[in-house]
């Protein structure tokens, strides 16, 4: 299997998303884009024993550090981002420098968000370890920590020189992490593109199998959907939000049960049937399409329903303070069809009530009244 | 004395500043930029008795929050920008919310690097109470915060709304502040502005005593020459290095006392004289002209002397992590000519290592060799 390359059209801010298997042997995809050796690899404890001797022993030719972080979504916050400037400094690295991230979403976000305020703004390379990260995350330069009080919102616009998704690491991923990056492929197929959700329906097993060819379409797929949503709307004014299906849900479900708990694909899932119930209490969607869309999240062993110890007042509390909201309003995107989504505040909140309410059973209530 | 307004051109990013007595009362300043009421005005201890009631008072129609953070360079660091995000989160603030820094570079910085990375970047505005924030650093949309190796290591380039000096808010300076202020007032002269450098040869005293004209004719030939060097290079790719002038010198010396021991001005006062003295060695000023400028400094009350408990060697370390620093050499800002500086690192180490270890005297030596 060859190398794909995509780009991401931004200007002066384009780049190039690199698609196969061990890349990570490949030095030349990395030094094409660093103007100085001096480089900084941050990764995590799980990853580091898996890839960090490969890439490093890739780039014994250049000044190399490495910074390995503790593992998780609670870890992704202000005290973790400064051991990375702490490592930057105490080696004395410049504005010339690069940051490689080396892991999954978080890692690529903290990394990002080092690189975008490391002497007001250093290079940085995205090389994304899960599937969630080499679909998503990797690609599209928002970076960022949480806070207590919510998730991302600390965070900078700052595009990477270049994404290197390299299939093969995906051979050690959890199944668990599989299928939360699963979470997100679907989100493609559900907001813009039906021809690909129509080719998940059937496809599934395979990706859980892990088989070759149906990763790299995956990946492949997701990343021309991701790359021509961001080259639209870079910094989000529009178009961009729509990406953000099920996250509003999902963020109030991880800040909820504590960063961390729930992976970030499953919060998505949920949010994403959440999104589908609110969209078929509108009637924009059909009975059948949500009961789909339910199916298909199932299939991918991802979970449907919301934790039984959220309340819906928490639950409504948690997602007022999304960086959705807009004046005081939840923004919300949802189904207007299958396959076209839309940010809206013009839902009935009664139904978003009903929705929440209903979120830890997740039956079609409404077929047996 | 009418309002002045000079503008900074910067295509979308433009912005005015508006420069003249009592503004701190004219509520449309602000408000025709600010697109919602989400107020944040982020202060410290000591401005706040003196001027946090103006303008809550001025800004009473609108929801206006207030964080007053501790007063100095040493708590300008992750853990006081936390205190702004927290306040943000707890009132809810969304993307449309406005923060608005009153008070000194400090304040300044911080507001802009909060404004920066808040939910990827809100608006904020400028309201400088010093001098020198007035002159200098609340033009031209650097933001940030220190770090214990090095000043201004994590921060962001983010432009302001607008820019409020309101001069009267320079009365209750204390002297020294007013002296610091001066520091980088003469320092456009020095670059490149050989007329303005006549004019501060002969009005140092007016400035001290704080004579209305004296005051306002400064600040605004001031903020023209940043605007038009801003202008030309926002992201510091060229010209705004020149900015620097004594300023490698002087992060040094700030870091070496400690963060808060000499103010901003006063390290840059006496960078200026090293700097001048080394590019004397180098005879691209005359002896003549450096004390000259020696003497300028002097009468407006700053240092001119390197403080005695820093070595040669502290300081050489502490200049090597400034990030003017470039594939390990250091950048100097030197002057070619009185009125024209330079960028290089094509000086003679030698002649540098004279500069630092006469540092302390700033005798001129060699007169008498």
């Amino acid at each position: 299997m060859s190398m794909k390359t995509l780009s991401v059209n931004l200007g002066e801010r384009s780049y190039p998303i690199y698609i196969g298997e061990n890349l990570l042997q490949q030095a030349s995809l990395i030094t094409q884009h660093t103007p100085s050796q001096q480089l900084l690899i941050v990764t995590n404890e799980t990853i580091a024993p898996l890839y960090l001797d490969t890439v490093l022993q890739t780039l014994s030719h250049c000044n190399c550090k490495t910074v390995i972080l503790p593992d998780g979504e609670q870890y992704k916050n202000l005290n973790t981002l400064n051991l990375i400037y702490d490592t930057l400094l105490e080696n004395r690295f410049d504005r010339q420098c690069t940051l490689i991230a080396l892991g999954g979403g978080v890692i690529g976000d903290m990394t990002g968000f080092a690189a975008a305020t490391y002497q007001r703004g250093v290079r940085f390379i995205q090389i994304p370890t899960t599937l969630l990260a080499q679909v998503d995350s990797s690609v599209g330069g928002k970076t960022g920590v949480n806070h207590p009080l919510g998730k991302n919102m600390i965070g900078a616009f700052h595009q990477p020189q270049c994404v290197i998704a390299d299939t093969t690491t995906l051979s050690t991923l959890e199944n668990r992490q599989l299928s939360a990056g699963i979470a997100e492929v679907i989100k493609y197929g559900l907001i813009r593109d039906t021809q690909f959700l129509h080719w998940l329906t059937n496809n599934i097993p395979a990706l859980l199998n892990r088989t070759p060819q149906s990763l790299a379409y995956a990946i492949e797929r997701s990343c021309q959907n991701k790359a021509e949503v961001v080259a639209a709307d870079e910094r989000e004014a529009g178009e961009r939000a729509l990406l953000n299906l099920g996250h509003t849900f999902g963020h109030a479900i991880e800040a909820g049960m504590g960063y961390g708990t729930w992976l970030h694909g499953e919060a998505v899932a949920t949010g994403m049937v959440l999104a589908a119930d609110l969209s078929r209490r509108h009637h924009w969607i059909s009975d059948e399409q949500y009961q789909d869309i339910k199916t298909l999240i199932e299939n991918a062993n991802l979970p449907v329903k919301a934790p039984d110890t959220l309340s819906t007042e928490q639950f409504m509390t948690l997602m007022s303070v999304d960086k959705k909201v807009k004046q005081g309003k939840i923004n919300l995107v949802l189904l207007k069809s299958l396959g076209e989504a839309i940010v809206s505040h013009d839902y009935d909140p009664t139904l978003l009530q009903q929705t929440l309410q209903m979120a830890k059973q997740q039956t079609l209530e409404h077929k047996s009244t």
